[in-house]
């Protein structure tokens, strides 16, 4: 089994159900285990759940947690609580603590209360630490399966030390260094730890120069250094540089798929959810989005209402109603776009807001002037009237600038009074620049109706 | 320097710039070379070019290359540029293949083979095979100095082998293994390979259970699988199983951010650059987007005006116009999305287009449904008219059940006939659906006109 191409897995994944049909326990195990983790969780969530109940009496709980750690976070819940609840326990003290404060995060309170009863006190205790820390914190997502060594080590010791603490921990490829009171004064490689000469100490070796966040740093912010520095693992202190745990690049890669997910769909307006089969969930989740605009849309119409009088003079206005709100709509949501991306990458931050409502600014007022007059010169030809094409174009210009500045600001002033950004969210935005730019239009046809006809 | 937040590495950069004011070519390597190369490449950007000159006299080629592998890749390639050509290949030379290839490829080809006969043939040569790879293939990501050990050396042997290839390799935490041929046989991991005896072969520890990828395939196939498995790197053959490469975990991530960013850009029609400060080239950025629409605008505006007989009787039609038209736009972004999330994460193609397009029809019938008749009541409500509301709610009802098919079905078909679905950006799906609500909503008005009137 060189590579796994989807359709080299089906027929394996097929036989695997064969054997579990039989109730052949050997040839399972056989051939199941012969497979990587993700590909058994693949292929065992693609099982019916008589033949999950199979898996669990044919698989030993140590066994059972490689699969889980690599299940979709969605469903893995469903599969523990289907589990009798001392084999579950027994699982998820086997899964990285991690991935088992993830998943218990996600149940209710009382199962996972009895689960952590049934469990080993020493698997318990280290989750328990780690249940206590805030969703989408560094502490949620530590682990506290890790290395460390003390600087009076010699090369020779840590190797030894390495050896047997290797199979429990979640990396050995960064060991950290703590003094007598576990504070993180160094850290040393793998790579140059075996580089090394056996009887140098760890103190003469160690890097001081130690990168670390704060347990309760946000897991963007985490992220965003992983990426910087290129770390394989990073390590987490409290206020006194004591250290707790480590966060290992696997983990930092699912925060950002996660986040990167999060800023498209409050783009997009929606709780995205490819994997959802059934309609009704779809609508659920597309609803909410929906039913704001509607609210939103009857306010639009209303400001519309109003101006009854100049559409019953100039019926001909209402054509270029979808036209000048689509591109404040748009011109809003590219605005948006740039300043969330540059909130996130920390480069809106060094720039301060007053630089960056001005650059936004001239880029409206460009993009408007541009607009505004090409769409003068097509009305002019097409309808042959000169006043309408200037009202028409004018109101472009206004409402660009004006949509671009707006689609800049909300996120800007969301993310200085601590609210997340990217709930700014794209039909937000459109909407609002909707209700500016026929604001705009209406107001300017009716002060100048006189022109009109 | 435990922790680097921003306001704490300000006053360093700040030293760092003074050492080379006084022109101290030891205080400012004393001061430069104990911060790690991310820090050492955000104070270097920060630099005016004549200090900037002082740092390429005062940094050796190799101690470069460690700052400019960590510089921003949109600008990396202006200091190349800026270098005295002999130690620009210098450099070159010393930044690991990968990192090398993506400058080059930025830079023009006169300037690209001048450097590579300046370099020593060796690293040249390194480079020039890469070069070939098609842009975003996994051969375009990949680097050249990966470990290679044999089926019969021991773990001795391997573990001496090792220690002398460490300092040139990316990566010594995954041991590739390869038969005589250099065809990929087996994989060992660090980990495994110090737990190991020192007697035992190569042949007996080595996993023979390898994922590898193709040399074509597509970087974000590439990045999901890394996720999918918690790789660290993996590596990349030829259609013969050669070993010509891997791919670390560092790279992945920068595709990860690169493809987040694409989708986000496309759903939002805009060429995303945050660290953009001059508002004319924002404006170009986003002008191409904004003139589509104009156009797409000015078509849906030549509908309505066919309508214009229906406005002059009833000009309070056009009050909803904006509400119609947002709405369709923004559930067929919605779909879109999904639809866009659903086929790069694979979950698409295994579900097949038709029941897709069924699921989405159903979920666009609910919504549409729900939100028809919400806005039948609040019409009448507020207008007192029953027919209006009629109409608006049923209109509103057609059109989100056929713009949630259209926002599915463009990416679908799209990607069917091997176009990147990201390209349906959101604000073409928009003005797509402005243009069928409108005619949904104006069509069914003319046809039932006796009952407005």
């Amino acid at each position: 089994m060189e590579k796994l191409a989807q359709d080299e897995k089906q027929p394996i994944y097929h036989e695997i159900e064969e054997s579990l049909s039989e109730e052949s326990i050997d040839r399972f195990r056989a051939e199941f285990l012969d497979m990587h983790p993700y590909d058994q969780s693949e292929c065992f969530e693609a099982l019916a759940e008589e033949k999950r109940h199979l898996v669990y009496s044919y698989l030993s709980p140590e066994e059972m947690a490689d699969v889980i750690e690599h299940v979709d976070e969605d469903i893995v819940g469903d599969f523990i609580v289907e589990m009798n609840p001392t084999y579950a326990a027994e699982v998820l003290a086997e899964v990285a603590t991690d991935d088992a404060v993830d998943i218990l995060n996600d149940l209710d309170k009382d199962k996972v209360a009895s689960y952590l009863t049934i469990m080993s006190d020493e698997a318990a205790d280290e989750i328990k630490d780690l249940l206590h820390y805030e969703e989408k914190t560094a502490g949620s997502i530590m682990t506290t399966e890790f290395v460390v060594v003390t600087t009076d080590m010699t090369v020779k010791q840590a190797m030894r030390h390495l050896r047997k603490a290797a199979p429990d921990a979640e990396t050995i490829y960064y060991i950290y260094v703590v003094d007598l009171d576990r504070r993180l004064v160094g850290v040393i490689s793998l790579r140059d730890l075996i580089i090394a000469e056996g009887d140098l100490t760890i103190k003469d070796l160690m890097s001081e120069r130690i990168v670390s966040v704060s347990v309760g740093d946000h897991q963007e912010d985490v992220a965003q250094m992983v990426r910087d520095y290129d770390f394989l693992a990073l390590p987490v202190v409290d206020f006194q540089n004591h250290l707790l745990g480590i966060i290992t690049v696997d983990d930092i890669m699912d925060v950002m798929e996660e986040e990167a997910n999060e800023d498209y769909s409050k783009l997009a307006g929606v709780d995205i959810d490819a994997n959802e089969l059934n309609p009704f969930v779809s609508a659920k989740k597309r609803l909410p989005w929906l039913i704001i605009l509607l609210f939103l849309g009857m306010f639009t119409a209303s400001i519309i209402a109003r101006f009854e009088a100049t559409l019953d003079q100039v019926a001909l206005l209402a054509i270029f109603i979808p036209l000048i709100a689509g591109m404040a709509g748009n011109t809003g949501t590219q605005a948006l776009a740039v300043a969330v991306r540059g909130i996130a990458t920390g480069e809106f931050q060094k720039q301060g807001i007053p630089k960056i409502i001005a650059r936004e600014a001239t880029t409206g007022l460009i993009t408007g002037l541009t607009c505004g007059l090409a769409i003068w010169g097509i009305i002019y030809v097409w309808q042959g009237t000169f006043f309408l094409g200037f009202l028409v174009g004018v109101s472009i210009t206004a409402t660009l600038f004006v949509a671009t500045i707006s689609g800049a600001l909300v996120p800007l002033l969301m993310n200085h009074f601590k609210v997340d950004p990217a709930v700014a969210s794209g039909p937000f935005i459109t909407t609002i620049n909707d209700i500016i730019s026929v604001l705009i239009y209406f107001g300017m046809a009716t002060a100048f109706m006189q022109f009109l006809i």
